[in-house]
């Protein structure tokens, strides 16, 4: 039917049309209803039925789907009832336990980029697609569909290598350290990293205090083909469903792995990648909890990616202390690049040399872990990574110097002499974020000390820094009530370990796979 | 905060309360968040954010929750931000294929009984509760936490017998029937039935039109006592929670088996059932589809009442055509009470003496299906089924000629000579609710011919009834377009088989287990 439209300036889950109880009436359309809204088709998959703001023949809509429709205050639409969609069916057969073939999880994919499915709907399919009910060729087939709903790259050059870090460690400054060591031996290696979510800092904040991140796939061909790598925003010319999902994801703080592992494959089968190092931060409270969570995670990714043609391996590390002791964007760009310079905290060189190392080693190298070290410590890798800066339209020449934290600074003193005990991950974001990273850049926390380390009554912890003192003021609050470094005069024992405590495929196992290709 | 509560007078798919932008700011509420509402602690799940409707100081909140609340129309509320309620852990658990302990279950279903959950939570918890994500002994924990949302009721009596068939046959009108058989042999059979949902008529629609169906707890167990059995309708009393869940999952269309074999067996546990007979009508478009589908289905539900106690068997009957001739509550009634005095369609007193027969051999019957056959030819039934309907405040001495169907019919003819060929039940279906069946009692359908006969051009097929013109016109425009018998010149065969085509366990396992205990 004929209604005028009007713009429904509202915050609500998701996409939702407001009209009269007469008009539903007329359309035969209720509150959990899809309507399609011509000039061009767009599906609501909400409805709100009112008399109090809505007059008859009147329908409100998202200012989304006006865009969308084209549609302008007053305009009259062609309002419809519009039939759950097919993909909904194949929704209902993964509930019930059925199998999914690749048409039918098209049919989701293209229905979730298209705005067909409501959120409830997203969140229905992603919780019935589990680990206990989803298998690998399924997880294949979505990889696939994700990756068709935006660009692909060919880069024109192969192998294509890649690293990806599952996240949940802060002041995890590596990726711009491993993308210039792999790149400095002429592998390339375009990384796509994220912003924060729920952290304080994602590699992508912290890079864009020196160069740009954004980037449309012609520079990024460009910045490859010049200077063989980028570390630069994935944005959603990639896979870009992925992101729909993850927003009805959210709420619920789920991120199940069978959805995730597809999720992160189809963006690295977008750009092409053949060779993929997976990053597995490992701890209470991550993503990856203990041991066996990390082998079957690893299992599921390799599997796949033999399905699908790149070759993975994981690495497994530690989610339970900071890399390095900068948090926050321009003080972890300043570590990081330190760290190029040959200086910064050692934690920072082991973990970006033991996973560069292992590309490297998929590259045909034998020892990688060491070529890494030789690559960095002889100026090799700072040289690559001023070319990438150059790349990303940045300044070649920055200098840690150049990068200047928030003015307001806040030192945070031991009470007693003691021993710094196992420092609180959360609490040191949450502190950073009370501070106003990553929006602030100049927002963060620096570490004098960390966890095992002696200390003296008076000696500084660590240093919180902000843009402004009410920010200032709000962290330390923050930092009051969360004490995220205690000091007990009892010392702990800080075991000994390298950045990496274990690798899927084994050493042994991929020699063999060596050997055999 | 305090805010002014006003009535929101609006359909929308779960309680949503409307607030300004500002005061949404104040408390730090986002749209998908819960508040909590005092007077008494209600929980609204899902907020929209407007400067439309709502002034600032106010909140728009559904009439339902204005009740629970006790509040009226201009009253003040305290309304706050309301943390992720424990149970979203659980359910997260579960999405990530974690195994739920009893009070992790027992959390999820109390939240979702409170109204704590919203329908996207209850959704995405049934969407990984599914057959290859819950192992039984959660399927257990569940059907507990269900039954101990209601009442349970102590009949006084061991052991208590009941019936339930899947449904989604058109005409099934055993029920009342099997009880009175069952009862007639001293045992006990608190039947409690449901209305129509999808379907034309429910045994609770038909057994309405000439006797009580509605009976509270203290009633139930007087009829019991006095009669032996009863055929009511299951209400609210009786874990309640599983109708929230229905409510949920209808607009997906989706009712997968762990929550509905819970949801069906703490009703059961809720009247103390011991032994309970289920029937699986079988056949393409039914919740069993296949005799593999029969199987997992019925070894579920055979587990799952070894755990909890509760003797149960199942009986795969036929799903593809209708049960006797009469669809539509007056006709049904009508047709029920006409196979108890002997009369009737046979198809009717085949599969209720097969059922009742298994009953019986629960109790110790050699051959249950003979006995029941004997009862049903003896008048004992009829005579039991008047005194139920007495015990259910119904005339004892109703005759199928007392109940009158709607007196505007339509006679359908065969337009030329043929076989009848298979039924299409939809449609069936769809036609009497045209009518205007189940909520016009007298609208329906009765058969005058079955799949298999052969008519002569011009013989009645079927007639459609209503209760007035519009309807009967309606009906008869849907019987035209959706045509739900079809004649053709080439004969069908129709399969000879029994009522029932399958039994889980098999006799041969039941005398096993009768040997052994």
């Amino acid at each position: 039917m004929k209604l005028t439209a009007h713009a429904f300036k509202v915050s609500i889950s998701e996409p939702t049309a407001a009209i009269t109880r007469d008009d539903s009436l007329v359309m035969g359309v209720g509150p959990n209803d899809h309507i399609r809204i011509s000039l061009n088709g767009s599906v609501v998959s909400s409805v709100i039925i009112t008399d109090e703001l809505v007059k008859k023949g009147e329908i409100y809509l998202p200012t989304l789907i006006m865009e969308k429709c084209g549609a302008y205050e007053g305009d009259v639409v062609d309002v419809e009832y519009c039939p759950l969609p097919e993909s909904i069916r194949s929704i209902r057969k993964k509930i019930h336990g059925g199998k999914l073939n690749k048409e039918e999880i098209g049919s989701v994919i293209n229905d979730i980029m298209d705005g067909v499915l409501s959120e409830r709907e997203i969140l229905a399919f992603v919780s019935a697609f589990n680990v206990h009910n989803a298998d690998l060729t399924e997880i294949a087939y979505l990889t696939r569909a994700m990756a068709a709903t935006g660009k692909t790259v060919d880069l024109g050059v192969r192998p294509v290598f890649d690293f990806h870090s599952l996240g949940g460690v802060p002041g995890n400054k590596v990726t711009p350290i491993v993308v210039s060591i792999v790149a400095s031996q002429g592998l390339p290696i375009p990384k796509l990293s994220s912003r924060a979510i729920s952290s304080a800092c994602g590699t992508s904040d912290f890079v864009d205090t020196f160069c740009d991140v954004e980037m449309d796939s012609e520079s990024l061909k460009n910045a490859v083909r010049t200077a063989g790598g980028v570390f630069a925003c994935g944005n959603e010319d990639y896979a870009p469903v992925g992101n729909i999902i993850i927003k009805a994801e959210r709420p619920m703080g789920i991120d199940p792995r069978p959805v995730m592992i597809a999720s992160i494959m189809s963006k690295k089968i977008a750009l092409g990648t053949t060779h993929l190092l997976m990053d597995l931060p490992m701890g209470e409270g991550a993503k990856i909890p203990d041991m066996e969570a990390a082998e079957d995670f690893a299992g599921d990714m390799i599997s796949l990616g033999t399905i699908l043609g790149v070759h993975v391996e994981c690495a497994v590390s530690d989610a339970g202390k900071p890399i390095g002791r900068a948090i926050g964007p321009i003080l972890e760009a300043r570590e990081c690049i330190e760290v190029l310079e040959g200086r910064g905290d050692p934690s920072v060189a082991a973990k970006a040399c033991a996973m560069a190392g292992i590309i490297l080693e998929m590259a045909g190298e034998n020892d990688g872990e060491s070529k890494a070290r030789e690559i960095l410590s002889s100026g090799k890798a700072l040289k690559k990574f001023r070319e990438i800066v150059k790349a990303q339209n940045g300044d070649p020449a920055i200098e840690p110097s150049d990068l200047i934290p928030g003015e307001f600074v806040k030192e945070v003193h031991a009470r007693f002499d003691g021993y710094v005990q196992y420092l609180d991950n959360r609490s040191i974001v949450a502190v950073a974020k009370a501070a106003g990273a990553p929006s602030d850049t100049g927002a963060g926390i620096m570490l004098d000390h960390k966890a095992g380390d002696l200390v003296k009554k008076g000696d500084v912890l660590f240093r919180i820094f902000a843009e402004n003192q009410s920010k200032l003021d709000r962290a330390i609050e923050s930092a009051r009530s969360r004490r995220p470094m205690k000091v007990d005069p009892e010392p702990v024992s800080i075991p000994e370990r390298g950045p990496i405590t274990a690798r899927f495929p084994s050493k042994e196992m991929l020699d063999l796979i060596r050997f055999r290709s």
